[in-house]
């Protein structure tokens, strides 16, 4: 498992020409489906996109998405540039990963509605990552997009919000770490400094789980 | 794979007095911190609760928030203050997630901050969810707080939001079926509910990765 989790990668390089076999692409839907959700209420979409037309319209929305945001960088934008950031044209499967729109559900979301079906939504979205990993397929989540012209291209009704265009497929290789890291866009924190013990800030003290000793 | 994304459990009773080996802690915040990010932030902290009187006050703010739930029900309130819906006392280790404060990042979440960083910490904490289910541990993600009172009683700083109480522990056993299924609470939708083609509510066509054919 640990080995599983450390070997998923946010991929951006997919073979081209590839396909992935029907039944295949049901056990990711169906593990994507397997998620956790808030009162069960099970806030995901999938839209497969099989149409060249739309795919391509897709790509051309992050393009656009793309420029902003480099023109929002700075002086890292150059930088920022030399990166390959999807893989939309390339991979064998595109998906987009949406929040239908609110059904109204108060159990476990009374004080964080929006923040509790964001949540459920991507917890779908890692099992899928995990189950693709294990298919030895890759998956790149592309979160740089306008969500308000994507739902307007998929005709999603008034409410409902895309999270995620996520490129899938055969890939040459696993990166061997996060590519953003590889590039020397930004490293890893150590664990450790992510875990606290019973206030904010607090390391976590001898003989507890985060003790560095 | 599917049996470990199928056997996974919100789980809400857990065996008392029980304890879980640093090192398995570990493991599992290990897990936890090889989650997906945006842009590589990394948004996410857990506080390890080993202080007896904060776990009890965590308990009364979720408490608090279960009768709040059960007055906005409307006629389902007696049947959900039949349910249980969490495990704070018994469970073997208590943790909080928690966004950190923003910074700042404009990697992949130019258009969709708030959501993106929701996004990393939720992936995370599914990660923990599975990597506990692999070592037999049950998780229950209690949702049921005001996250600004939670934020004061751990010293959280302006901008930092919790997001879960996360009970872990051993359990007497896995339920059969979500909780809130085996309850009568909710159903099931069928995954292929869930999958579109091209467009918002559109089947996917046959010998598509949705086909019931």
């Amino acid at each position: 498992m640990q080995r599983l989790l450390a070997g998923r990668r946010d991929m951006r390089h997919f073979r081209r020409g590839e396909r992935i076999a029907p039944e295949t692409l049901q056990r990711l839907l169906q593990a994507a489906h397997h998620a956790p959700s808030v009162g069960m209420m099970q806030p995901w979409r999938y839209l497969r996109i099989s149409d060249p037309a739309r795919r391509e319209a897709i790509a051309a929305l992050v393009a656009r998405e793309r420029d902003a945001t480099a023109s929002a960088m700075g002086e890292r934008a150059a930088e920022f540039l030399r990166l390959k950031v999807e893989g939309i044209r390339e991979c064998a499967e595109l998906l987009v990963a949406a929040l239908p729109p609110d059904d109204g559900t108060v159990f476990g979301r009374r004080t964080m509605p929006r923040e509790m079906v964001v949540c459920s939504l991507a917890c779908s979205i890692q099992n899928l990552w995990l189950a693709a990993r294990v298919e030895n397929l890759g998956l790149g989540w592309v979160s740089m997009f306008e969500p308000q012209p994507l739902a307007e291209l998929l005709a999603m009704p008034a409410g409902a919000m895309p999270l995620a265009i996520l490129c899938l497929g055969p890939v040459e290789a696993f990166y061997p770490a996060p590519m953003l890291e590889i590039e020397g866009w930004r490293s890893r924190r150590p664990w450790q400094d992510a875990v606290y013990e019973n206030a904010w800030g607090e390391p976590a003290s001898p003989n507890s789980a985060a003790s560095k000793a």
